[in-house]
């Protein structure tokens, strides 16, 4: 029944925002018969596209007129923005109306203030942001994506954790494969903190399934199930897939348009090609989570459709249902007692 | 005429060696009428192969039996290789009987040697692994693919002027635009390396055409001609773009053949279809260029075919013929005294 699950939402984030935002749920709110949505943003816009759409019923609207614009710097968008409609979705989740926020907007202030409010679970130095993908023999979960730029061998097991739990928890992956992002499998290769959270993660007597080092190559194959990544490194290799696979997708475009046989080859392909189409669709990936809070925080990309914003309100509905923060509470417990016994390659 | 280019071959390298080796050069002796080619191996296989395929005229064979494996370390490659295929061959042109070499074998290896024979051009503190990529809009260079895990902010700047002149040079693009790559467009965004290096680029007086930042989806938009990176996120890009293209064509040839009516379309466009998989073929990119030592070195995958080793050949050809070493030295005097002048923003 609705209100089991409260959700806050961000009204006023993203491209197409807000109109995306009302679509989105209206889209959505079939499946999620047992979910609340706190709304934040100017009522008067609201208010209008909230009746027409007809979600009135699951809806509570609150107003503010400020938000944060996409090229705000995080530090500014936490100073000034206290009023904006992303912090006060935020500060819902931190006051405890709401059990998770989903947000369009401007990434780096969303982190910002979510760190703030919110603060990082028992066992976690630092939240990521994780995402999944198709593979060859499924999909892969892979983070992080951006938060830190810069990340030592604790944040990697940390994430390790965190990346298990996701899959095991949302994608149904009994005993998840963990890999680190390495420019070679050997133990050898790499720089130390990749190194060094290699050896944590092999010898801590942790319930984890770590295959070692993975390879680029290795996250379209689908050698394991999480990959673990600096922020850097892994903001420049996801957006690296989505501009292959255009390329690909483009190419592939111009081979059908270019001779008559191409073109009526696609023809008699197409619904083929549509299924194709759909299983590259990034709206379905849509939504990143950023792990490691108290609470509950999913990030649709801020180009997205209606149709992306209800894929990422499902997600943050699943992480709340599945439990995913307490499973990571306990499993960070381990951790934490893990690394206490003495480690004589650490050493 | 034959003997106006030679080239230094470690005929052991690769996988396929010396097989490929050989039908790789009877492969591209037509092309390259001027070219000769001291190959360096075990001579019972060599000359058999040799004479087999018709190439004696233009080969000369230095005995062997000593090569390095795949999985040797490059610091022992280096202290106990000394008589092995691919360190004969670099010291060909150390010695300046060739003018370069080509290998498919063990790449760290191959480095280590060829640092430690034939140095680097002046001007550059650390030799980069390039190499080129297709894009919507044609070519991208990319630069460095994983010879130096870290890289400093002159590190990155070096990169930069050789992959200008690659592109300038190899890829006949007049006025090469360079970007670094970044998780943002935005001047304040990436660690201090990119940053630096980015500031050096805008504001010394260099003849070079500096876009900025550019993102992984920027690769195959193709929105610069060179793209410079440390080796760490460079390699992982590399083999993430391999990989991608790799899970796209497996999908799209599962989508094909799932349906009566894809396998039709699929036989109606094959002519275009083959075009297409020609056009993303990675043995046409094969070659990874060496950049920035005292010789062209250039490094064919390991488990390239002859075609792929064809093109590696064709690469370090014409990589010599245009001059390109000469062309780094040059712009590398001119950065040399660009960097001389002083520069406020780094102080």
């Amino acid at each position: 029944m609705p209100g089991n699950v409260t959700l806050s939402i961000d009204a006023m984030g993203g491209d197409n925002a807000p109109e995306m935002v009302i679509d989105g749920i209206a889209a959505v709110r079939k499946q999620l018969t047992d979910t609340r949505f706190l709304l934040f943003g100017d009522i008067a816009q609201l208010d209008y596209l909230v009746s027409k759409a007809g979600i009135s019923d699951i809806v509570t609207l609150s107003h503010t007129a400020d938000y944060v614009s996409n090229d705000e710097k995080p530090g500014v968008a936490l100073r000034n923005g206290r009023n904006s409609s992303m912090r006060l979705a935020i500060d819902a989740v931190g006051d405890g109306k709401a059990a998770g926020i989903v947000s369009a907007g401007n990434t780096g202030a969303l982190m910002a203030m979510a760190k703030f409010v919110l603060k990082t679970l028992p066992g976690i130095d630092r939240p990521a942001i994780a995402s999944y993908f198709p593979t060859i023999r499924g999909e892969v979960v892979m983070l992080d994506l951006g938060a830190n730029l810069a990340c030592d061998a604790d944040n990697l097991v940390q994430f390790a954790v965190m990346g298990e739990v996701f899959a095991r928890n949302m994608l149904n992956i009994k005993k998840p494969t963990i890999g680190i992002l390495n420019v070679g499998a050997e133990e050898a290769k790499g720089n130390q903190f990749v190194r060094e959270a290699a050896i944590v993660l092999q010898t801590a007597n942790l319930p984890i399934q770590f295959h070692g080092f993975v390879e680029g190559h290795d996250i379209g194959k689908g050698t394991v199930d999480v990959i673990v990544t600096d922020g850097f490194t892994g903001n420049i290799t996801l957006k690296t897939i989505e501009g292959t696979a255009k390329l690909f997708g483009s190419l592939l475009k111009e081979t059908f348009s270019a001779t008559v046989r191409g073109k009526l080859g696609y023809l008699v392909a197409k619904p083929a090609l549509e299924v194709f189409k759909m299983r590259m669709d990034p709206r379905v990936y849509n939504g990143a989570m950023f792990v490691g809070l108290n609470g509950i925080c999913v990030k649709s990309h801020g180009g997205t459709d209606s149709l992306g914003f209800a894929n990422a309100i499902q997600v943050a509905h699943d992480l709340i249902t599945n439990s995913f923060n307490d499973s990571i509470r306990s499993d960070c417990a381990q951790l934490v007692k893990a690394l206490e016994e003495p480690n004589e390659l650490l050493t």
